[in-house]
């Protein structure tokens, strides 16, 4: 769902942009190809982001279970993005081990950025043979794919994660339920270095999804009871094959609904692929259109562009850690 | 849990105590009585707890579709704890009201907190008759019990739950998952004043617990997957009846993990009971007995005073606050 676009305002407002694995639509080397190339203009006519290093100011993110690892090799050679970030391996900490060095060997200033979301993936990574530039600790509040059963809310798994890797002075980035800087202040008192956003940058003006979707995201609330996690969107769209640690967050609709009062898969499949088809219609209460979000959609109440989104975060956690803070930062 | 011993030496390190609602084991009021007069003996034996005021330096909690009415009212008419703590009607907001009316009449000058764990509570506590003196505001990761399927991760509820009181100022207390200094800082960054912690007590020295309990709260880390919502200790232990909306988290053994293999609950109970007479054994992975803890027990590595654990918590708070804060407070 992030592009270039997203990812580019994203890394131009100081932050970090990310092209998120969903960009590489057929997963063939053509589309990352095609993104990267994109996010090499959109860098080129931007006066905020100076390009004097050779590196990409966006990193890309890779579904290792389902991503193609000499496809993205072989843009990563090519477009040396600034970071790549590893995500869902079928084979756990052996496949992390496959792709990390791999990319170190394609582009040694790529960083590595690895996503866990339970504290034995955590000290897996103690064992790993490349130690990654950062690690993402996910908690159950996010949005779209995380841990399907073993995973917790960020306030008790980022301090346990960071005792257990505070030997390995990796930083920690923090993701899951933050949306404003609340939560992003929260997150580094709990250890972070650093946060990442998902679901807030749905609700970005650069945002590469449908406007319907979009006004969901703003619209709902009460993530407890509006989002739920489950593999039914996922089969509807004719994605199989996630590896059985994780399933999505997303938010509830009539399809999910139905589904749970015992309404054939075929018929609700029958009724998604119509409401595909509707365009915006097909999201909101009564739609039946995936609407992956993270828990704290609460959070979120207006449609806004990437860099008012981190600009705010940003001020946010100054204002909370005061004066004496700012000065050091 | 939560005794006497524990309450008063939490006020005593500038915290404020309560007496747990199990402190009335037979929910009588001679129960009641006897524990408020030894607070009462305590607190004259206790030259940190000046006795300038009439109001008790402990507050008590109350189970409300448990305890009895009257009988809560004349121990607090009698004793008049500084606060009580409401939790868990099973008629919701109105036996809210009712019991906020009669504690109110009885002790002008007893602080009510009332504990929720959704939006829909703290929406409700707006249309309440008596407005509380302040709302713990309990996350996901909570031990013991809490919300049974739509809990959510504090860092997600908090800020939303905040942004729904702020027209009341009413103080927000955060409970669930905070075990330390960290979790204390990260709760205020979301929009607490305060923070309430249990699970860290139950390896205070003052607990009153088996140390076979205790030892298992030290040892056990992991909550996300050593750890889960169950009413089977309840059942086993013979207490039914909290409403459905509730279930208690504790720590995973073989109680547990038989139970998920099928093994009929008389069997279970047959040998829960016999493990109870085992005393200290009784408890731990090979153990039998309900070891209601919170998610964030990777956190607690050993037992110390309850003064201690508060001085070190808002130590914590404090380094992370930076000196401009430490002046304010």
């Amino acid at each position: 769902m992030c592009g270039p676009a997203l990812a580019v305002a994203v890394s131009r407002a100081g932050g970090l942009g990310f092209l998120g694995p969903n960009i590489k639509t057929q997963n063939t080397a053509a589309d990352l190809a095609e993104a990267l190339s994109l996010v090499e203009s959109l860098r080129a006519s931007s006066s905020a982001i100076s390009p004097t290093t050779s590196y990409l100011p966006i990193g890309v993110g890779f579904q290792l279970w389902s991503d193609d690892l000499e496809t993205a090799v072989s843009a990563i050679e090519k477009f040396k993005p600034c970071a790549v970030w590893l995500f869902a391996p079928a084979g756990g900490q052996k496949d992390l081990d496959t792709w990390s060095r791999r990319v170190r060997a394609a582009s040694p200033g790529t960083q590595i950025w690895i996503q866990i979301g339970t504290l034995a993936e955590a000290k897996g990574l103690l064992s790993g043979v490349e130690k990654p530039d950062a690690v993402v600790v996910q908690g159950a509040e996010a949005g779209g794919h995380g841990r399907a059963k073993d995973g917790l809310g960020l306030i008790a798994l980022l301090p346990e994660v960071a005792d257990a890797l505070a030997g390995s002075q990796i930083p920690l980035f923090a993701a899951g339920g933050i949306a404003d800087g609340r939560g992003a202040a929260a997150a580094l008192c709990l250890g972070a270095s650093g946060v990442v956003m998902g679901t807030r940058f749905l609700a970005a003006t650069e945002a590469r999804i449908s406007r319907g979707y979009q006004q969901e995201v703003v619209r709902a609330s009460d993530g407890a009871v509006s989002t739920t996690r489950t593999l039914l969107y996922n089969h509807m769209r004719g994605t199989f094959g996630w590896p059985e640690e994780y399933s999505p967050r997303t938010i509830i609709n009539q399809s999910f609904i139905e589904h749970q009062a015992g309404r054939p898969f075929e018929e609700l499949k029958g009724l998604h692929d119509e409401a595909l088809k509707a365009g915006d219609a097909g999201w909101g209460p009564e739609g039946r259109l995936a609407t992956y979000a993270g828990a704290a959609i609460g959070l979120i109440h207006e449609v806004k562009d990437a860099g008012s989104v981190i600009r705010d975060v940003r001020e946010q956690v100054l204002e909370r850690f005061g004066v004496g803070e700012k000065e050091k930062l």
